[in-house]
């Protein structure tokens, strides 16, 4: 029950990183959505391993077949299963791994859950288990923008302490994808490379912050109480491998700010209210508004590091592990499109719950 | 399905605040729990307006009703119903507020999405509905309690600009409870409440952020992929009113960190292995590893000022707005039992669902 | 999370036959369903025991108070609770069963189940249980007349060896409710009363089967795979209290039908495709056809009853039974009600998901 | 949604017959359990096609390959996918039904409903999706088998008109293997096999009863309310297709016996309580009691013959249609496996929901 997401617009994933492969079935797709192989493999691309230097160098084409709920072109209504093998599977670069606990990353829980753990590569926790979750939120992609004109883009906000200047506003995918650090920021985008290699030189890894923003979305999306638009992005962007923290509108730096401060006033326009500011973040009382929904999410540095740090193994025993095997230096590149996929998920399924009151 | 919280731990919450009544359906507790109305309404009582000076002088009662699924001072196992009449209504008082919305509030989303609202107080997007929450909650808290040792708790960490100074290993519910403010900090609360009372005359509102932390959350509490733990308990927390933004440990601020900075090491104690720092607030691969759980929960200022404010009839005209009634000028008080019901109720889902599989 | 039904237009129902009250919360009807107290009260009514001499004589007034969720005369889109204080209540009537499993009833299970349980009554397994299901069905039934022309019917069938005939394509409401018995054949309704009343004075009770038809129900509705609509009308009718079979169509007689005579031909009709019989019992692949949906449900004899029966205390000794209180020596007239219920609360749910995709 | 069934123990099938593949997510088997690739396969073997004489002559291999959530010969606690590959598509074949609706067949209501299907061989309708139940199930019978001593088994009770006698208690697996008609009785299976051939001679087709026992299930499973074992079952089961009725225990038969023929007397023995009948089922109020849990699943006549049937085109003309292809003339067979499958689901679910609250 823990790989389903969504009511309506369902995602089942499964996969580990090191076994035959990766996947998704999406069940609660609308049929007559358009469904292009390429667009697919288009978002998947950006989530891929060995895109750029700056991130982990395991090379994997990630090729995506789609199994079922496609006829001639377009969705049929019935789940959609789209499958990805793990092409360059090197089990046996983590056998150093297999008596001992990474620290902070989810060796020991796992064990302590389950009473058995994959080792190799993290298994279930890794973020490669994000592959099916890009697959299936490409179907969300095109859906909500056929149907409404939604368009959902994210991109690298800080890393570190080198803040980007972005205005979630008016940034495009074009200014996203220039550089391979997915920050819009030139010249921030150029500081950060540089960080991360260095990075990587000490074997160290680096957090930042990831933007997003969800244009086109009507007013009226999300709902009182426990769904509210902010509690189920929250959860969705929350449950991507190393995230630690959500804010919505002004989150957090919002609160300094007194209620005549904060309040988004509202004018009339063409009969309709509009808001005059945009500290809510598009979403009052947990539904949209109307206006573009942004926020951020908070990615710690990668826990996977070369230099040696202090851990016990399985056997209780203190010891010293420095990894090895090829890792991100930094994840927030490939976070964008996963924060992307949460986003689209999370609105197709609001959109479709939206759809059934009306 | 919008108003249902929890898959095995289930609270199922009705009520607006100038209907007759609020309360709630809790479907899943475990039967042999013991129920003292006592300790329920203790905990509604930390939540009820008008409990000091510092919040909304609506006077209520908040006398709670045990309808069902209690037999003999104990949980049968079978759904307990709560239910707590609004006593203050004032709906008159709300006459004014019936053909304008109020800024930053849910007037103009609840329409959108509806089609009609009630607009007597915010009806279910009051602070009210959180009552059901906190009863809820209660019983939630007595069973992790008795069976697990658990402990939670929430405070006020920084309203506007003033931070208290809280070590979240050792503040205690006492400490807590000393000051209408619920900060801890003896030194910030006195500041914190010449703020609020400030805010208040000068027809402002304070926002602020709640710290809260889970003591004896064993390890193994939490599933991989969606349902990670930070992941619910944000959605849980982020469902509250007024909430924008949260984090778990190190959150927003562990991104400044490297990995090495930031990653926890283990070492053996009697042969299991223990954090020695706790950046990742006790929980890994989101899955609890037997550290305390903290984190902390944005809270924007409150939306209804008496201030003069620019807004839009629903007949879609310019207006002005100034609010009257009796509101909370800061709502961090009150947020910190709301805070620690949204973590109590994800919890016991969470213990429900390990115990499944064990 | 027994006690939740529906995906999204969900019940949480709660309350024991002998406690302070029962009660329902409808969360995901739509809003701006007319709400009048006179009709839920109507469908009570007709569910409520003491209404003839045929049923127990617990005399209950069932009186609704509706708590939340309407506003003006009309749903909002929040939840609607309802609640039915229990007026005659006799807890002392029960004393004898506390220390016995009477045969056939839920004492055992729940015991086994919960570790304990609360015998007055029967608790939360009684019928009483039921007017939560019958309150929340009434604004089912108001919304799926008023959005679609919906029409739900059930009538007794058969009561022990005492066949109706009855058409169901024809059959209506005030031919139902002409006798206290529920079957809508004069002749069987007569036989029906004084097999009742025999069984009665002996100290035995009757089963039977409740026939169901649903008018007006579009094509398109139920969803292929596991939620096909006689799937999920068939739980929602066995999961009312004595019910041990439910058929759709032709049922378990159709089975001795060959596919040749099984089969029910199209027609064209106006250019759309028209069943030109209807075996199918108006569902196709689990999704209806446009034609009348109808089955049946079967219906055991009263556990209850005042012979002396067999049995073992909770100590573990041979005993010999014989109840007290009053109760129902046949279930069928008022199982009525309680099918319409769960086939009313089923079609809502389900033209809730086909409107989610449309 | 429609495609994900139970709460706990919970798969996701996918898959059409004529597609690539078809096949399972499972999320929430436990870790641990021991998975045997040659186990599934058996199961598997038993639903196929091709495997007798008297089931359609399609030849698939049906070869279950295993992706994921398996490790060192057991379960991890994380999904387990598993594909089958389509091996003996004729996509051509079905090209004659592309604009024409088939009696009693998912054809029409499928249009109804998407507005559009994929009409090769029924696309989601087909039986060919009950791989996916069947591999998942395989899991569960494990798991079931090996912790709590769980069997469950199926049969063909009746064909037609012809009736196995068939000991519910006593019946076992080589016994139902014994024969392809899967009809324990071997006078009633040698007039079986004759039925089902005149019939396909005839381009007709026939239907009946698969009964069912599950033995070894403690007392305790099932909910009060709406998820009772026989509702649960009774969905899943009805959820196979072609099956229009489920009855439990006694089922229709009971409702002619009266209250004190009908109820199961219990006596102590080694100070429990043991039914003496059990007319029940194995279920009262909604849980188990420890007896054998029993019933029967009616399955209409398969809806494709050879012989000419009235229908109309999707222009809406009148036709005439002689079905071609490979088609079961009785489904009854091969819906022993099917059946065994939704039972061992529903009772893995359950067993997880009882395992949460204990």
């Amino acid at each position: 029950m823990t790989s389903v997401y969504g009511r309506l617009f369902q995602v089942s994933t499964f996969g580990e990183s090191h076994g035959p492969a990766v996947g998704v079935v999406v069940d609660g797709c609308p049929a007559g959505v358009r469904v292009e192989v390429a667009q697919i493999q288009a978002d998947l691309d950006r989530r891929r391993p060995g895109q750029s230097r700056l991130v982990t160098q395991r090379q994997e084409g990630d090729t995506v077949e789609i199994l079922s709920g496609v006829f001639e072109g377009a969705t049929t209504g019935t789940p959609v299963a789209m499958l990805v093998r793990n092409a360059d599977q090197r089990p046996g670069a983590y056998d150093h791994l297999k008596d001992v606990f990474r620290p902070s990353h989810a060796d020991f829980s796992y064990l302590a859950k389950y009473g058995r753990r994959d080792h190799r590569g993290g298994g279930r926790s890794s973020a490669r288990e994000t592959v099916g979750r890009v697959a299936g939120a490409a179907l969300a992609r095109r859906w909500l923008s056929d149907v409404y004109g939604v368009e959902v883009l994210a991109w690298v906000q800080r890393v570190h302490d080198i803040d980007g200047h972005v205005d979630h506003d008016t940034v495009t995918i074009e200014e996203v994808e220039a550089s391979p650090t997915r920050c819009p920021d030139t010249d921030a985008a150029q500081r950060i490379v540089e960080a991360i290699e260095a990075a990587r030189r000490s074997g160290d890894s680096l957090g930042g912050v990831v933007g997003f923003v969800a244009r086109g979305v009507p007013a009226g999306w999300g709902e009182p109480v426990f769904d509210r638009l902010e509690a189920d992005l929250g959860k969705g962007v929350l449950s991507l491998p190393a995230c630690k923290g959500f804010e919505i509108g002004s989150g957090f730096a919002g609160t300094r700010l007194t209620g005549l401060e904060h309040n988004d006033p509202f004018i009339a326009e063409d009969g309709q209210p509009r808001l005059v500011t945009n500290n809510s973040g598009g979403v009052q009382g947990g539904i949209s508004v109307g206006a573009p929904i942004y926020g951020r999410a908070a990615f710690k540095p990668t826990a996977t590091i070369a230099s040696e740090q202090s851990t016990v193994t399985v056997e209780g025993d203190d010891t010293v592990l420095a990894a090895k095997g090829r890792h991100d230096p930094c994840v927030l590149p490939r976070a964008v499109p996963m924060v992307e996929a949460m986003i689209l998920l999370t609105l197709a399924d609001h959109a479709l719950r939206q759809q059934a009151y009306t």
